[in-house]
């Protein structure tokens, strides 16, 4: 199985980025492929700018995105891990959704609407947050991401999401609660 | 009435843009104040930064947030056009609310949860997308729209909307229906 982890939280203390350390090291000990895109380490440039439609109606790809698109094409599994905040990913990972997931690259019009680009692929959420479930959950906020991120955004694609955890008021519960839900990611991932 | 627009579109040729100008010079013709921060054209930086967070925790807001914070405390109302990318804000603007609704400014902890900031403010959120009513409606869209902008953003802050228009499927109606979507919106705001 190749996994590409897309991670974007700015602190490298951060819960987010112990998560992608646990998941990484799960898959790698099982032999599984993986490449991380660190969006804060590479300081991904969030902005589609009108140069970049530009660039896509000449047929050409700016080399940042073409890169990206190459790490999306070569995985099976895409796992995004990323704190949600305001309701939604940071901005520098809507970006890479924004820029990387173009049309001819993630999806085309066809005779019959939208066509897929992007089938066969499958995509785990992980998403820490500091908002506790009882807030959420009755709220609608967990049927709003589900619908904006999995179906909005990776089912359009083509992409299968196979499991979208939130991890509930991370800043606000103990350890022990902190280390359960480490290991509940990481038996989701275990062979 | 002290008016804030924050416009968040790459193509000064744009519907969103159109709208923009529509409704701008309908409140300057009402004789009221209108600022409009277009966020491309100041290339706004999206990136909620490790030095970002490092500066809020010494007590110094960054330049470029204090500045749009100041335009927002100045404001009665906030108009946000910008079109829908996967479903939800481009990442300049996703960023705009990651960076400048800080902890202090937009929120805080109390003893009883999280206060707003922000209140007797009012927003307004249009935004324009490529995609048909028929499709969004049915399969809960527009409410996750408003779940995680309308509730999970603004009404956190304190921030009251007055109306979210979703003006649907504008790279595919007829110039009428376009025409009527400005008609529609600039109603809304006529004294």
């Amino acid at each position: 199985m190749k996994n590409l982890i897309l991670f974007a939280h700015p602190n490298p203390a951060s819960f987010s980025a112990g998560v992608k350390e646990a998941v990484s090291e799960l898959l790698k000990s099982q032999g599984e492929e993986v490449i991380v895109r660190d969006l804060y380490g590479i300081n991904f440039e969030p902005r589609l700018s009108a140069q970049d439609f530009q660039s896509f109606q000449q047929g050409n790809i700016p080399a940042d995105i073409a890169a990206e698109q190459g790490f999306i094409s070569q995985s099976d599994r895409i796992i995004i891990i990323f704190p949600t905040w305001w309701s939604g990913m940071p901005a520098i990972l809507k970006g890479y959704i924004d820029r990387v997931l173009s049309y001819g690259f993630a999806y085309k019009m066809g005779a019959n609407g939208p066509e897929a680009l992007l089938k066969g692929k499958k995509a785990v959420i992980i998403t820490p947050q500091g908002t506790p479930a009882e807030i959420y959950e009755p709220n609608g906020f967990y049927k709003s991401f589900e619908v904006t991120q999995d179906i909005g955004i990776f089912n359009y694609c083509g992409i299968e999401v196979s499991k979208h955890f939130n991890l509930a008021a991370v800043t606000s519960v103990d350890d022990a609660t902190r280390k359960s839900y480490i290991e509940q990611v990481t038996s989701f991932f275990k062979n």
